[in-house]
């Protein structure tokens, strides 16, 4: 009964499906075709959720055949699979394509209007035509966001303290671990949930009753999500769905979902910067769609992609640097605080790393690294220059010179402050005036470690991104920079004293 | 003479006028008449404020009649006054047919080169041709921003310890109320000033001396200004004079003028979510002027208004959700934190709320609602609907339910964290290390107690929007979410463990 | 042999010179020459840094000789200088026009290619076609910005327990001054380093081993900038090298790039204010080329270069006010809080002020003003009536005069909550709770000193900011504004009391 509907509804919606989707090509100067099935889907899903069909109009999937895209030359070509099964040669990149692929690695797999079908597509999807990238994301660190979190008790510890429920015990405070709907909606929003079948459900929709599954963690399209089929990230988080246009995954935009907050200022220190006030006023005018991407006449100036992630040539259509998708290949330093600035892990996996307290933690409590863990200095050359190649499409070599040394400079400096916070910290412990885990307490859950803890979250990284980003300036200084991460260290200090005199006090009673 | 001056400027300026008007409807098929009066108005007022003239000349108002616009049949229609007085019928909306309508009605009215002239025009002008919106407008919480903050003696409370002036009174701070200009330039600013005529004045013009009025509380453009009608908001809070423009409306620059600060960051928790993405990649090419406003076509993410506020259809021309004015309608829950968040007020004039304890606040102490002044669960599920059918036009029941589900547990676990902070201070109050309203001191003048106030008042709206928004990520977390949320549950608890320590002491002595 | 190196690459690069640049000239109707030398320096550096050439190539400079531009006749003209030097009179202003202008004037001039070349750029060279701007711009404070803070003992004092290195000294911190490199990447990145020839350098590039200057301070675009030609500023602060666009200088967006951390949120007032709504919303059809600027067709709506710097003209043609590169001829009060917003001062060197107790700061503890060093009341007005002919063009004078009543008072109440906020933190230093430097200490180098600066470097200055951007609203309230600075003041006034009971105690034992 419910299938004699849906049959309706396909010839029914099936005119209008062609319509829509030839004004939503226009630019395109031939008929893509749809598979059969896909033609199917659109049919009910036009009118169930027009935004989604409508977005994936607009996308190149919708305009091109793989087998058309395969046939370009040279730095151009964005099909990197050097086989794709014949089924997917000559149509459309469309829903069934996608959503049907390999259904007996997903777990998340359930029949729908004759098709199996998973909901959450994953990398090792994309992979059928994307090889090379799925191949690179797969030694981001990004695509182990999730695990490099949730695997790692330390971190995990600060995030109880964080996103846990909190209540009083006397006159301390009891965190207790956060519930998967709180986790999902705060650091798995952006490291990505764990996609895990927890049984089915049945609805009432347009076409009738349905079975559809219940998926754990979903939505979710965190850039280190677990899929039905084990594989680990989300190119949506980049590449956002349905459109996956790369000129969205060029923008600063994108990055900003996950990179605003005051652990990660990118892009707030992006935008207040030189590059960014040129992408603000100019970029309008940029072309964000050329592959190459080439530099001076494409764009200006770079955007966050142009320096981590993008395929960039000269005019000449000479390639200047390769595409990546492990971002950690032009980055020598992991500018991030934890608790110091240091060498890129070597395995995108950091769960692994235990330091000379083995603690899950790259670098000690002093500031000396974990170091076989991390790393090499020829390593960090490579990447050095990788990056510097970037620079130098704009600025000369002086110019390029004289801002990596401030850059070093400021790692040092940095970490330096965040060790004199840490000694006053190390001695607030040692004299019992907070709890620390060698005294089976957190080292997270007071307020003077929250204090402290915001000295190498939020001030050193500000500080840090606006060197390498900007060359430094108000994000570095008066904006969760400098001038609040000495504030800090003054505070930690005058507390230390505070408790000390006390505790002299109390003595001489 | 000023007279003779200002007719020979008539004369003079009228060809300019006409000139200048004509470019500005450059892209209209036919012209519309002017008024007369208008055409005097123009003649002087376009020297002496281009830039007001032109952004009227770049209006929908400047270019269609009333009557032209009454034809539109199905969605697209924007006048929504089935009658409209015959003397407007067939000329432009100009200066005369706002700034002379009802001029008995408002107290502010003066003679103006002999027209009886208002500066401010309300929403009872503006009904004369959209008599439904500004009927939906009146039932807005909106439009009682201003009473419903100073009509509330306990929020009067918290402004005059914000904006008020302080000295010290012996080791005591002292607040004095804020003068009138103070107030208009802080809350008011965006909850509404009163204009209030307050005598007149004689002024040098370029032609001639003329009489005006004196207003207190002008300008002010806030949504819930007391106008001279005695009228409640101001359109142009939202439809930026003089242009009104819809696209200004629709686009999120217009809510983030009051709705940016970290009691209401909508617009910040907006511009870094996944929507906000879409927006800043894609909006430029997205049609923001088109009513009915189409899912897919027009757009391909939402904006504040496409959730709220606007008209929304599907690809075939149907009606997915109504306009409305009145933004409560698809709001189950108010979000915002007074203390706690809950249902939404059944009347827009919260005023009359009174809590158990006989506060003007929605909730309790301890969190429970002050449940017959709050919508109940069935109109909560009904707006619940109206919202999901917004966000389904894009995401698959699964993804709604999904979010709905973290949504509204954040709703719990942020009231919880809220009450659990709410309970130290409590404490801190009942022991006497910090005086409240039952030991006739304020909540909110002691160092301590602000410290209360962030919490409910910053850090539960941050996660809370974050939620709403954008499902959460780094708003809900590192930018004034829960790590500041907890980190000041830490500190009040601190705080409080440091008094009764020190109590403790001075008893032994 | 490099040189014969440099010659083939001369004669292989013009080719692709020529195409790249005429494409980037398509705009243009007739082809500008290059001088010969200018087409040396494009053949090697187009491939060496595509994006400089390619920039340079959207130029104005690139596209219209000096003796064309000298042609416009009335407001549109840009060459301010009546005389220019034949030679640069009918090429192109390229490469070697700027970068080889008066060579003996730099000490870092150095051979190069035969040329005589030094690398910064510097108002004196700029001034040959822009005299006006560049004489009116040596009058600007912010030509100035780095000498009025390194010749500033006091603010160098608040710079080194900043940006300096901390260390624990027993129970209290020492702070040593800020290497050179950490110094150019803080305060030195906005208010300019010092460009210094420190010696030479070989390196071994594309064509071969050459000699380059080492030059500290470099890279550095801040704009108080000291130049190897002993001029003070970079024009390319605000005129982003090498496209050296009007459209980027008159949008906010430049200005943010120095004002937008808490210290001077310009930016973020500026962008959630109404002119900033519509700048959003709107901006993109905007003419940012058109000069004069004309209120109402070129822009609705004000940018930062609108009120402070532009030439604004009405529809006939007629000058509103005219362009002024010395920003305070607009501007009667410094809002900026040191430690109290104040006149202007008269001269733009501010290192040569002193105040009653012969500190380096306008105002005195108390709030007072150091009157002989600032402008007096006529000037004041002067500016008022300067800058609110820029506001009249789009609002009657009722507005203006309300708003200007609201700022004015505003002013007043955060110079009052200052004193307040002073006031305490005199009598912490008087009873000896802190060291100032009336004691041998410094103002800035303890916890609750930096609570005191918050005061008047964060917050007040957010509400200045708020209400003479914005009429008020959410920045001079709750993000950083009013809440802010009413709360530091109860903590000020919270740690006197828990001091001095403390001391009390201790007296009684």
């Amino acid at each position: 009964m419910r299938y004699g509907m849906v049959i309706v509804a396909l010839m029914v919606g099936m005119t209008a499906a062609m319509v829509s989707l030839l004004s939503a090509q226009s630019s395109s100067s031939k008929e893509v075709p749809l598979s059969k099935a896909t033609q199917g889907c659109i049919s009910c899903h036009q009118d169930l959720h027009p935004g989604i069909v409508s977005a994936w109009g607009r996308s190149r999937h919708a305009r091109i055949t793989p087998e058309e895209a395969m046939k370009v030359q040279g730095l151009g070509l964005k099909v990197s699979s050097k086989k794709i099964p014949d089924r997917f040669l000559k149509v459309a990149v469309g829903c069934v394509e996608c959503h049907t692929q390999r259904p007996e690695a997903h777990t998340g797999t359930f029949e729908h209007a004759g098709y199996d079908v998973h909901t959450a597509v994953s990398p090792n999807d994309c992979s059928t035509c994307h090889a090379e990238e799925a191949d690179q994301f797969s030694r981001n660190l990004m695509a182990h966001a999730r695990g490099n979190l949730v695997d790692n008790p330390l971190y995990m510890d600060l995030a109880r303290t964080i996103e846990g429920e909190v209540a009083r015990k006397g006159y301390l405070l009891d965190f207790t671990p956060a519930d998967p709907l709180t986790q999902a909606e705060s650091c798995l929003h952006c490291h990505g949930t764990k996609l895990e079948v927890k049984g089915s459900q049945e609805r009432d929709t347009l076409f009738g009753w349905m079975v559809f599954p219940v998926i754990a963690g979903w939505p979710n399209q965190g850039v280190g999500r677990e899929n039905t089929d084990g594989s680990l990230g989300s190119c949506g988080a980049c590449h956002n769905r349905h459109q996956f246009s790369i000129e969205m995954a060029r923008q600063p935009y994108t990055c900003k979902k996950c990179h605003i907050g005051p652990d990660v200022p990118a892009y707030k220190v992006y935008s207040a910067s030189r590059h960014g006030n040129m992408f603000s006023t100019h970029g309008k005018q940029w072309n964000f769609k050329s592959v190459p991407w080439t530099v001076g006449e494409d764009f200006t100036a770079p955007t966050c992609a142009s320096c981590h992630v993008s395929l960039l040539a000269d005019s000449s259509g000479d390639k200047i640097v390769p595409r990546t998708h492990q971002i950690t290949d032009r980055l020598p330093w992991r500018a991030f605080g934890l608790i110091y600035a240091h060498p890129q892990p070597i395995s995108p996996d950091t769960s692994i790393i235990r330091n000379a307290d083995d603690l899950p933690l790259p670098t000690n409590l002093d500031g000396t690294f974990a170091d076989e863990y991390l790393i090499d200095a020829e390593t960090m050359a490579e990447r050095t220059e990788n990056m510097q190649t970037v620079c130098r499409s704009c600025h000369g070599s002086a110019w390029v010179n004289g801002f990596w040394e401030r850059f070093e400079r400021t790692i040092q400096t940095t970490n330096q402050a965040t060790l004199e916070a840490t000694r006053v910290m190390i001695d607030i412990w040692d004299n019992g005036y907070a709890v620390n885990h060698l005294a089976g307490g957190s080292l997270f859950d007071e307020a003077i470690e929250r204090r402290w803890s915001d000295v190498w979250l939020f001030y050193a990284n500000h500080i840090r991104l606006a060197s390498a980003m900007a060359g430094g300036g108000d994000y570095g200084v008066f904006a969760d920079g400098r001038y609040h991460i000495t504030k800090a260290i003054m505070e930690l200090n005058e507390w230390l004293r505070h408790k000390a005199a006390q505790s002299a006090r109390e003595c001489e009673e």
